[in-house]
């Protein structure tokens, strides 16, 4: 039985890769650029070299791994094939099998990066000990990922877990980025905050410190943790919105414990106090009692996830 | 290995029960009624000694059955525990272990009626061949069942699949039977529909043959098919709310197909002119292929289902 296991996470800039034991703990972590020219075409042997390089260094045969898991930003199907990834140039392309055949046939599973994540958080971040999870990913956008029964929902084309472009608002005028109107991220996502903050500042003249300085969604939770009243009010409404949405995937999903991650979730418990309330009052009472945690893996849930990916 | 398989489906007046052989070809069906006297005491002894009867009726030998499925309407969870089965007089009760103890050890396995539902219409219906489907049954309430990888998603607490409680308008002022406001069930279901339609008849003075004889789901769709102009802005109003239901239920579990069932698609395929346009406009691009079909099994999709629980 193998001992190791790597966890690689795809980014746009960097590709982030881990060196676990088979138990999951992180014995090394490091990153390597991620070259985005020619179409991304360097990207994976980039990867499977930096592997070898590391199982050299630390003398581990092949048959010492497990295998290698790897998360992509785009829908990843259940047989591998991811399907896009705009940001790094790829169009639709085997990872699983393109990546085992640069690594000499090791084992290779391949799962989107917000979903991955959401399997380290759940392997070893705030959900762990559950398996029925869902984790949200407040950051530029809003991403997710739908953990039942210990596994990633992956969807018939690898779209499960999109629930930053679920609809939450029947009156929206500016388009979300994917051409929708009325996604969560218009409303839940650091993005999304700032913009009602500033709606918000246009509508009231209300004295609030948001008047000063830069407004984004760091500003904003800071305000509300000093009390700004117009602070609160768009706090109100962002946990309006998410607590409705999060209502909804557990009238689907009826999941354990909401996990909260990204950048946004930075501000802390606080998020819970306007998310809460808004989805006590949305949710099918089989649902009332589901948890609600912040991410504790931070950036290096990809890397659990994806080692994850190759253990089950 | 054994041959045969049973399905059983428990409702509020019957109880319905499949002799299968185990490739899911239905070989007897037959009800008993549903004594729900004594907090429905006599509910599982009926149906072990109905089940007996068939086997003795058949010649069937205990080793030649793989087990006994069931499907009862309440939230069931992992371990086959219904929590509540109001309809039955049931409280918390190990189903699972309740029904093979009064059958001997034969092997039984349980679960939600209307996810039981789906896997039917998975097995046998509608949704044959995916393994990643939605069933909406659209009866007096909206019932669901979700199917991941060709597995209901029963959830935490068995709460999965309700998604007739998903909330799908800001401003109702009427509550849901589940005491929250503005349910998905409030306007696809056949009380749903009647509703919309009786409001839509006050506030207009349109002329409709919808003011002549009782309004019900049925009667608004078969003037929506003679081409009724306030029936039509009816069935609009409820596709706008199951359309913008099913695009956030798809973009959680992505799913490659909706089967459609309930007394309200008796309707026929008339119902995807009204549900798929709402869709369209709300779902995420990932699934805007995902395909809408009719339910196939009827009345019979809980004991196909029920039967399959046995097999996976």
């Amino acid at each position: 039985m193998a001992n190791y296991v790597f966890g690689v996470d795809v980014g746009g800039t960097t590709v982030k890769l881990g060196l676990f034991d088979i138990d999951g703990n992180l014995l090394d972590k490091w990153e390597i650029p991620t070259r985005t020219e020619n179409n991304g075409a360097a990207i994976l042997p980039d990867i499977a070299a930096s592997v070898q390089d590391k199982m050299a260094e630390k003398s581990i045969a092949k048959d010492d791994v497990a295998g290698v898991g790897i998360g992509a930003p785009g829908p990843v199907d259940g047989a591998g094939v991811i399907h896009k990834a705009v940001n790094l140039g790829w169009s639709e392309m085997n990872l699983k099998k393109v990546l085992t055949d640069l690594l000499g046939g090791m084992n290779v599973e391949g799962g989107n990066d917000a979903n991955v994540a959401a399997l380290g958080e759940m392997w070893k971040g705030g959900g762990q000990g559950c398996k029925d999870l869902v984790a949200v990913t407040l950051g530029t956008g809003v991403g997710g990922g739908i953990i039942v029964n210990g596994r990633i929902v992956t969807g018939a084309n690898g779209s499960g877990g999109e629930i930053g472009h679920i609809h939450v608002e029947d009156h929206e005028e500016v388009p979300c980025n994917c051409g929708n109107y009325g996604c969560l991220e218009e409303y839940a996502s650091a993005t999304g905050i700032t913009r009602l903050a500033n709606r918000k500042l246009k509508e009231s003249d209300k004295d609030s410190v948001l008047r000063q300085g830069e407004v984004s969604a760091k500003s904003v939770f800071d305000a509300v943790k000093a009390g700004d009243e117009l602070a609160v009010e768009v706090a109100r409404q962002f946990g309006e919105y998410l607590g409705k949405a999060l209502a909804v995937i557990a009238g689907v999903v009826n999941p354990e414990v909401f996990v909260i991650g990204g950048g946004v979730s930075k501000a802390g418990e606080v998020l819970f106090d306007y998310i809460c309330p808004a989805y006590g009052k949305n949710v099918f009472h089989g649902s009332r009692d589901t948890k609600f945690v912040l991410a504790t893996l931070g950036n290096d849930a990809g890397i659990y996830g994806a080692a994850k990916l190759v253990l089950d």
